[in-house]
């Protein structure tokens, strides 16, 4: 049993999704495509008599987390540094569960597979409800598309093939428990009806187009998102929504074009993985 | 439609294998495990009116990339870069194939997801000869199990969880189409057993160990590569054969260690993938 471990998870921006709750929660996730980032979460683990998380040096209450660490077994201090802010869309919370899998595995030395560890981390976020999709695009990398819902036994996931560099700005959080637990019949029609259209011709510039007719179909834009998103376009960019989040996102230069004083960072080629020896 | 356009493609070593043909390219493949190195193949693809393809600047007949340049419709220039050599055992037929799929889709803008591009890329692999489980394994990266044969429609990943150092020394090269249409039942009922260990504890340990064993149950092992795996197990390390190659690998620094001069990577976080804009 080595001292600690740490992984690397990138962030994931849904650009649009479907909800499939089910009672299995690994059976139990979304459809839909969105891109990882470069900007991600750091999550080392070390036993510890009595579990505890921190999230940038505070101590947080963090659900997902400590259901990973129930599910193997193990006790221990989970620490994350994120470069990306909680509950605005970026898949914080699925990032440290995921983390917190990978390197609980390495440190108890727990024997499981990738696949395992992302089932494990999965099924903690659809039990806490604070999110769907997020584990399964953050453990493949790139511009997933969940073509199928659900763990890796479940589901099926493809991809974009393109690396662009992709610029955001944060206004605020959405509460993604509070809209997955009401009526999502009209985001589901709408999300399935943009996976469709994008898997009829999977390019960026079709995702972007779908994630803004998602966001608006589902009527999920804020005030100031959609005004963002107008700006981004009328200078030529191309960028969208984060769901669940009050975030815009745009490729290339789209947001500082526009006059935003932005956050740049790259669409992310590798899953989430253990740090380097 | 751009100028040109390139694409990374990691090496890939087999440590063990079962090969599963079938009379659909799609369906054939392998099933077993290995490693996605830091090293590779670059590739880059620009139109012309006349196919021609090149390694390290020289001509070549390479009939997976006319293969997948055909399937795909267009003409081009094909150029790779190797840091590996051909024909021992690094998957660099399959990732010159991979590569010329990803970045053609690019310049020609053919509007295929990921997973078709793996597609084509594997059948011509398949139709070749040249490889069974490659090309699915460098689109995966990190430590990648091929728990079921085929083209990602057919086929079903899992992986390792490590980021190992790895070394390596390429004493010559062995063919893999005359190994492969020969009598492969007893390199088939090894490479079985040893993923069936694997499965039941999915380590970085277990998997050299079954690769080893693997060697010796399907004889493949050359006296050089017998000798020098046996001289880094003598200084503490481990390590194996490259299937199908007369390439012995290790982690760490086994073979260093054991006296050899030998190249070293890492274990690549990420499948292949186009290059940053």
């Amino acid at each position: 049993m080595s001292d600690d471990a740490t992984a690397f998870v990138p962030g994931h921006i849904t650009g649009f999704f479907s909800a499939h709750p089910d009672d299995d929660p690994a059976v139990a996730g979304s459809r839909g495509a969105g891109l990882t980032l470069s900007h991600g979460v750091t999550v080392t683990v070390k036993p510890a008599p009595e579990p505890a998380t921190f999230l940038d040096d505070e101590p947080v209450e963090m659900p997902p987390v400590a259901d990973v660490l129930q599910t193997l077994g193990v006790s221990a201090t989970v620490r994350a540094e994120s470069e990306l802010p909680l509950g605005a869309g970026f898949g914080v919370s699925g990032a440290m569960a995921l983390g917190t899998a990978l390197a609980a595995n390495a440190v108890f030395d727990c024997g499981r597979s990738e696949n395992e560890l992302v089932t494990v981390a999965h099924e903690a976020e659809v039990r806490a409800g604070t999110g769907l999709g997020d584990v399964v695009a953050q453990a493949r990398g790139g511009l997933p598309i969940r073509v199928e819902p659900g763990a890796p036994n479940h589901g099926r996931m493809d991809g974009i093939s393109a690396r662009p560099r992709v610029e955001y700005v944060a206004f605020g959080g959405l509460s993604t428990a509070e809209i997955l637990s009401g009526d999502t019949t009209a985001l589901t029609d709408a999300g399935e009806s943009a996976l469709e259209a994008l898997r009829a011709r999977p390019t960026l510039d079709r995702f972007l187009a779908e994630s803004r007719r998602f966001a608006r179909d589902a009527d999920l834009l804020t005030d100031r998102v959609a005004a963002a998103i107008e700006d981004v376009r009328e200078t030529g960019g191309d960028g969208s929504m984060a769901m669940l989040g009050e975030t815009v996102f745009a490729v290339g230069t789209g947001l500082s074009d526009a006059g935003y004083d932005a956050e740049s960072c790259r669409v992310h080629a590798a899953g989430a993985t253990l740090r380097d020896d």
